[in-house]
């Protein structure tokens, strides 16, 4: 039974603390709680009695928290999913002793665990991850209520997307090339966005890649009508993103699910499609189970040592890949492979 | 030749002033030329000279303003276009011996003109204005220009649309009932909006009567759109009315038309469509000559008492119907009457 404290006790934050809570000593540090407590600024003192820590504030705070937690010389999991470089902390990681997982989430994280899987056994020459969190019930005019921070969901939508095509990076608008595609949940709409992330430094090799982001059919036409209209300009983003947020809010308990696609060599697909289960959100599961599956392997030290790494190359080392895909399993988050010959 | 003053020099405004400068000594008044005047204000010493006062003013500060016009005992054409009742202003302005003409524009405007005109000659049952101001060149999202205020666009969005349906008044969502139609500048939508005002009080026997406006196609879908997005919503209004201020600022000299159809008992049709000249644009040509037009009808005495006067009350008199049509079309806006009998 170790410390760990858990940075954020929002819709993901609370469900890693619930699950991990079974056999650790688990505290959440998050503004509603600790109002005192500025997570922009130095918390050191709350995580002094930390074994590990899992960062789950939303992108804009995760980079400046990161950098406290590696200051207090203590390992981590981060899932803030911070828009910055992570490789860029690994030299003050390395000062410090601190070990810092990043982007376990699903995608980032599960994906490239799966990537870094398949390479193993064959040439990977093209990898396209398409992926999305969706409430069930569809409201006009967004059918989409977000399953973590909207801030970052912003962000997401608003961000250039760098991909890789015929070994060339290349940098695409967010939302651009969008097709629809019918899935378990029917026809939904794909479209790019920039969710690469440390797949672009470490898997060179790979000559395509790309991200894509699920949604219904319509919503990137109604984002960038927004767009075009001015509602992402810098005079407006701030009250534009209290306005998503409000249209935007998942209800407690609201039905959603999560559904990927990993296409490996326009041969190989990964699947996952995963639903609520009672208190926490599907999102929550598939990002947490995979951030607290890490967790468990950096307490056992089994990530490596101290610095930065990327979940391709933690899923590199002995059984982790496996481990992390019973660790989900276990809780019904399941990833099923299928091989199209023909 | 006399002192007319007219307040505000927008859009509309100027094009009011350079057509009268040619028969009288005008000046504008408006925050622009005179930071220190302000029009929400007292501002009786800037209008005591004036034999005439025209209010140009956006509809959010032309109620005031006209108050401050009667006290100051001036007459006046109003086509601000203002929220409120203007009748309840009829006892001040007797009070102060003012004589106002209200809603002297085209829609409201010359379409009560016609109505009143056509229940001269046969009893009205039925009567349906549609209108509209749109650019030559449609850009996306909007495909629209403001060519007047546009916080006075976005109020006509919101206000739910007062009409007349067998008798009985009803209370439509603005922006409903979105119909398609084939015009001369290709296929528009119209839809309710509240534009009925004065009519809904002096035209009691006319049993359905309606005002719709003329957009095109797509345009209510997208701010209905906004509207359900929480954009309109109080916190947000502000700041989405400068996001739409911006997106639907009409260039200087961008081409833009208005296009009118007064349909009386279903057969007979009315129609305007008019075009930019110079630096007067449509919309102010058509609002600002019958505006003109009711100011010298004032000038000479033949608009009435003191009191308010609606443009259907002011055409009932003598020849001031024929008058306004013909100082209209001295100036090549042309309105043309055609009865459908089959």
């Amino acid at each position: 039974m170790k410390n760990i404290t858990v940075l954020g006790g929002g819709l993901v934050g609370a469900t890693i603390a619930r699950d991990l809570s079974a056999r650790h000593r688990v505290t959440i540090l998050d503004i509603k709680g600790h109002p005192s407590v500025d997570l922009s600024k130095d918390f050191t003192q709350h995580i002094r009695h930390a074994d590990l820590v899992i960062n789950a504030l939303p992108g804009s705070l995760g980079y400046s928290a990161l950098q406290t937690v590696i200051r207090a010389g203590k390992n981590c999991v981060d899932i803030s999913f911070f828009e910055e470089d992570p490789f860029s902390l690994d030299a003050l990681a390395k000062e410090y002793g601190a070990t810092i997982a990043v982007d376990c989430g699903v995608a980032p994280g599960m994906c490239n665990m799966i990537l870094d899987y398949e390479a193993r056994f064959a040439p990977v020459h093209s990898y396209v991850c398409t992926v999305g969190g969706l409430p069930v019930v569809r409201t006009l005019p967004f059918q989409y209520k977000a399953p973590y921070s909207p801030s970052d969901v912003i962000e997401f939508y608003l961000r250039p997307a760098r991909i890789k095509m015929n070994g060339k990076r290349e940098v695409v608008p967010a939302l651009s090339d969008i097709a629809l595609e019918n899935t378990c949940v029917g026809t939904l709409e794909s479209f790019n966005t920039d969710g690469l992330r440390t797949l672009l430094t470490t898997m060179t090799d790979v000559e395509s890649m790309r991200e894509r982001t699920y949604r219904y059919p319509g919503t990137a036409q109604l984002i960038n009508t927004l767009k075009d209209a001015g509602f992402f300009d810098r005079e407006a983003i701030q009250m534009t993103t209290e306005v998503l947020r409000r249209a935007w809010k998942l209800e407690p308990g609201e039905d959603e699910f999560t559904i990927m696609k990993v296409l490996i060599n326009d041969t190989i697909e990964w699947r996952l499609y995963d639903k609520r289960v009672g208190e926490d959100s599907s999102m929550a599961r598939v990002t947490g189970f995979t951030c607290n599956a890490v967790a468990e392997l950096m307490l056992s030290g089994a990530v490596g040592t101290p610095g930065i790494h990327a979940p391709e190359k933690i899923a590199a080392q002995e059984n982790n890949f496996e481990f992390i895909l019973e660790y989900a399993r276990e809780r019904d988050v399941i990833y099923t492979r299928r091989e199209n010959t023909a």
